[in-house]
């Protein structure tokens, strides 16, 4: 099921404002997956399985998500997700900014319990953001604030901001058992109003010579910039018509002309660890060498 | 004048792993100049001009530095730091965290009122680090903790940690009106005891197929990814014995052969403000076009 619109939310400027002051003026956690982001990514807690502010592990838990500090002190978001969603089947709710990064392409909910499509996670702009782009399956796109997204986090996907600017966005997921609708996570169905008018942004074949030139990086690449050569990969999507998933194939193949057999280890770990299978909490270490 | 050893000190383990703990516990601060460097760096002021421990600018003030929050917190490193040197002349200490990121060629001080020579930086390393590099002139260091390291920041300088683990320690900022001698800046001169018995990288020349690979790297610069190719080639003078500088020389010349003017203007601008003239506080972005 590919991400699409589900309706949309008008946001008031002012009140959200004064949320969004608070978000920023908090200093960023400690990020439980910031080794696949580079620059700035910062997740905060409005709901989660604990309560704790501090806690921003997505878990598989059959609880009521717990509103925490943050959620408290942001009333007009959780107004608007209390009156907008049924929160009976909310498992977490979080803001997230990323700005002058990329993240790269992943699967999510693979190291959960439920089959991937139990788990529906939902995306918000809060703030207009040209630069900030989102990818899943054959797409790219830069959603609108208010536009509630249905992101379809279980296959390959990928997000990045090419400017300095925020973009704070709202993450809401729902887990169900068994079968549901997507009008079910709303409070009243009415809200579900599906479109498909969404801003797509249009991206050209990717060139024979760039495409020459990225495989010949291996002529570079060593374990002391490899991570430079994730990140630098995981941008091309955004800009060509490539599927994000080719991130993986092109590092393989430079790691195997740059001789190095560590390099075509982590290469091949890493593919696994991002958009193959990992376990709950599981960490990878993209500098590690044997 | 080049960096070198001023002393040693004897680190009591026990005492200073429970002020580690304290450290590692912190959040991240908003960094004032983490737009230099990638992956997870860590400033937290022990003194500093106002007390402040939100404060991470270095300052030219005449006033003694004030104790911060997490300088009270930190007695191991408090008491080494008042007995080892002569606090009257400190103007900020702080503990500095690097970890899988490199900080790009640049030179401090050039924004202050002061000539760069009265400007005395000393570096403590916490915990020894193999992976953990700084560069100054035409060296490459891994300093061994407890080296009193005088850093010659008034020169081009970068710093590195190629691996995933802790490398905290202990920065020094003092300051003098006219002439001074390094052992001024010991509470008692005797410990001042000057050493060449220092572990230096010893770095192969850049081979040439792999300098013309760096040079043909503008076959796949863009605005987009800008940024990694500046963090890349940042990391090459740590590898081979080449001056730090030549990383904007690089970039230029990526910029050029890129053919997009807006490249090559911020490579230009780049190499100005990282190691020609900048104004206090004043802010760079990489990412920022046209």
């Amino acid at each position: 099921m590919r991400s699409h619109i589900l309706g949309r939310i008008d946001l008031d400027e002012t009140l959200l404002s004064r949320d969004l002051e608070y978000l920023a003026s908090l200093p960023r956690g400690e990020e439980g997956y910031d080794e696949f982001s580079n620059g700035y990514w910062k997740n905060l807690p409005l709901w989660n399985s604990t309560g704790d502010a501090g806690d921003d592990l997505y878990r598989d838990t059959d609880l009521a998500a717990q509103l925490t500090e943050h959620g408290k002190h942001c009333s007009y978001l959780r107004e608007l997700v209390e009156s907008t969603f049924n929160t009976d089947h909310i498992k977490m709710v979080r803001t997230r900014n990323l700005v002058d990064a990329v993240v790269i392409p992943h699967r999510d909910f693979v190291e959960l319990d439920r089959d991937a499509d139990q788990y529906f996670r939902v995306l918000i702009f809060l703030e207009e953001n040209p630069a900030a782009l989102h990818s899943n399956d054959d797409t790219v796109i830069n959603m609108r604030p208010g536009e509630i997204w249905f992101l379809d986090a279980g296959s390959v996907h990928a997000a990045a901001n090419f400017s300095p600017n925020s973009r704070q966005m709202l993450c809401v997921d729902f887990a169900f058992d068994g079968a549901y609708e997507e009008k079910d996570i709303f409070r009243d169905a009415s809200r579900y109003q599906p479109s498909t008018d969404a801003r797509i942004i249009e991206r050209p074949a990717l060139p024979a010579d760039r495409l020459d030139a990225i495989k010949g990086l291996g002529q570079v690449v060593d374990r002391s910039n490899f991570k430079e050569f994730l990140f630098l990969l995981s941008k091309v999507h955004f800009s060509y018509d490539v599927p994000a998933e080719e991130t993986y194939g092109w590092l393989a193949d430079i790691a195997a002309s740059s001789g190095d057999e560590l390099l075509v280890e982590k290469a091949g770990e890493l593919r696994e660890y991002a958009i193959g299978a990992r376990a709950l909490s599981e960490r990878f270490t993209v500098n590690s060498w044997g």
